[in-house]
C-alpha cells in the first residue's frame, strides 16, 4: 500500500540539505509509516523571525503548496502556521496544518496551564489564540535569540532552566514555540529537567499527519 | 526493540472475546507499532451508562490498573475517563489517559465549535469541561439509546443524520462521546455524510499512546 504522503513546506530558503531536510528527518524517524516530500519557499534565506517576514512569506507558501502533485496533506512546518488558512481556501480538498495549532492541541491534553517556551519576543498566532482558552505562561531566556544560541552550552543550560522555571510557575506541560527547538532535539532534555511533558512542533505535525492517515484509511 | 505497551482497561465485565478485545483490535489495526494488553473490571456486566455506575467502577478500575506488570501506559478505554485522575495519583510514574480527554484534545485542532455526538443524555466529564473553552453543540438521536440501536439500519441512519445536523448548526468537527461508536466503525461513514473530521475515542487513545511512545523514545 502506498504510504500516506506529507507535502512539507519549509518557510526559509536553503540549499543546505541538512537544514532543508531536518524536519523531514525527524518525522521519518518517529513516524516511519509516513512518507514526506520537502520543499522550501524561494528568496527568503532568513526564514520568518518577525510578523513582517511572515506576511511576505504567505503568497510564496501558497504557491509552493500548489506545486505538490501527489501529497495527501500539506504541512507548513512553522510554529506560526503561516498561510495555513490561505492554503485551505485555495486547496479545499486536502488537509492542511502547521506546527502551532498542532502543538497547542496536543499540549491541551496535558493541562490547562501551558508553558510556552520560545526564542522570540512575540507569541506565534496559535499561541496567542490559545490565551483565550488556557493559562499561557511565557518563557524565553534573555541570552537566547536564535536557535544558534541554543547550540552553545550556556544557551542550552538557560533553556533548560527556563523550562524548570515555567513548571515552578504552574505550567503542567511545555509547548515549544519554534520548530528550531524541535530540530536541535531539546524536547527530551527538557522533559528530564522540568519533569512535565514537552510538545515540540515537528512531532506535533507528525502526530496530526498520522491522524489524517487514519482518517484516510477508514474512509 | 520491545514495542511500547498499552495496559488497556475495559470498564465492563465480559468474557465474550469479541467484545473484550474490540478496542485492542482497533488500536492494533491503526497503530501496528503499539502493543496492547486488555483487562476488564470485575462484576460490572452493564459497564458504565450512568454517573452512579461510574462511581461504583472507580475503585475497580484503579485496582485493575495496578495489576499490569509491564505496561508503559494505562488507558481507561471509556469516553467518561473514569478513574483516570485516581490512577494518576496511585501510579505517578506512568502516563494515564482515557477516551474523553484525548478526543477533545484532538478535536480542538479542527475548530472551536465542536459537535458532540453521543448515545446518552448526559455529557461525559471531559466534554463538560470542554464547554468552558469551546462551543459544544450536543446531538443524540431520539431513537438511539445504546450501541445496539446503532446496529439497526434505522439507528445508523439517524446517527448519520444527526452528524449532518450538527454540521448545519455550525460544528467544525465531530467528537464521538462513547467508545461504542468507535467499535461499530461509524466514524468513516459519519465523515462522508457530514463532510467534517470525526474524532472517535479509541483512535484518540491510540494517538496519545503513540505520542507517549515518542516521548519515551526520545528520553
Amino acid at each position: 500500500m502506498k504510504k500516506f504522503k506529507i507535502g512539507l513546506i519549509r518557510v526559509l530558503t536553503t540549499d543546505n540539505e541538512k537544514v532543508l531536510y531536518a524536519h523531514e528527518k525527524l518525522i521519518r524517524e518517529y513516524f516511519p509509516d509516513l512518507d514526506v516530500e520537502t520543499k522550501c519557499i524561494p528568496d527568503q534565506p532568513e526564514g520568518i523571525h518577525s510578523p513582517e517576514l511572515g506576511e511576505i512569506a504567505i503568497p510564496k507558501i501558497v504557491a509552493t503548496a500548489k506545486t505538490f502533485t501527489d501529497a495527501d496533506m500539506i504541512i507548513v512546518s512553522c510554529a506560526d502556521d503561516p498561510a495555513v488558512k490561505e492554503i485551505r481556501k485555495e486547496l479545499p480538498g486536502i488537509p492542511v496544518t502547521g506546527g502551532g495549532e498542532t502543538t497547542l492541541a496536543l499540549a491541551s491534553k496535558y493541562g490547562s496551564k501551558i508553558g510556552v517556551l520560545g526564542i522570540t519576543d512575540y507569541l506565534p498566532r496559535a499561541y496567542q489564540e490559545a490565551e483565550k482558552r488556557y493559562t499561557i505562561i511565557k518563557g524565553k531566556p534573555d541570552c537566547v535569540n536564535s536557535t544558534l544560541d541554543l547550540l552553545t552550552p550556556e544557551g542550552e543550560k538557560a533553556m533548560l532552566e527556563e523550562g524548570v522555571h515555567l513548571r515552578e510557575q504552574g505550567a503542567e506541560v511545555l509547548a515549544l514555540a519554534c520548530t528550531g527547538l524541535a530540530t536541535i532535539g531539546i524536547a527530551g532534555k527538557l522533559e528530564k529537567a522540568a519533569g512535565i511533558p514537552v510538545v515540540d512542533p515537528v512531532i506535533a505535525e507528525g502526530m496530526f499527519a498520522y491522524f489524517e492517515s487514519v482518517r484516510k484509511q477508514r474512509m
